[in-house]
């Protein structure tokens, strides 16, 4: 896959997530995906997301910055959402708070099989 | 610039920091340099890299993973060191450490004028 291919195909990830459209998301997830070094799986992953949605009934992922170099993708994400309670140990209880995300993406054949985040929580406590 | 070039240029830009090589930073470093949105220019942003290893003499920045698409570099920086004291608000007093920083570099005339940097302070947090 070329650079603006897998930029293609990772869009089409964020609108599945966006969409909340987890029947889809093993198209755009591998079976083995690891986040930050630990194999969690699609299954794994989808309860992840499914658990971010249920803290934080308004999220909603915007790509600010994105570069694609295959087979990696590396996205600045931003964020503008209000956590009902706790978010990353943070007891935001309803406030609206805004962080990004930065995030390496390694594919293989065409799904995600690696994912390196860093949220910016120092921001989120810094609103707190 | 090309990526490959804009690659080479980004790691002689660390090869610089871990060299505290000061006088050579303005080669890499545009005078208007922003970081994380904030105007803080070439003096600033080398009085913020200065303090870092004041406050952590053993700091060496290692690339783990590295994308180019000119004008923009994005870099996941790794780093295992000891702070003396406090370190992004934590006080890691003297222990050893394991983290990352996910950053962004957009460059112009081949030099760094937006930094957007995330910093994992929540694995500097869980080591404490």
């Amino acid at each position: 896959m070329n650079p603006a291919d897998l930029a293609t195909r990772y869009r089409a990830y964020i609108a599945c997530l966006n969409q909340q459209d987890w029947p889809s998301l093993g198209q755009f997830v591998d079976d083995q995906v690891h986040y930050n070094g630990q194999l969690i799986g699609l299954a794994g992953y989808q309860a992840m997301l499914e658990q971010n949605f249920a803290d934080i009934p308004d999220l909603a992922f915007t790509v600010e910055q994105l570069l694609s170099e295959p087979p990696w993708v590396a996205s600045r994400l931003t964020f503008v959402c209000t956590p009902i309670k706790l978010f990353m140990g943070l007891a935001v209880n309803g406030r609206t708070v805004t962080f990004s995300e930065n995030v390496f993406y390694g594919f293989r054949d065409g799904r995600i099989e690696q994912v390196w985040s860093v949220i910016d929580t120092a921001a989120i406590q810094a609103q707190l």
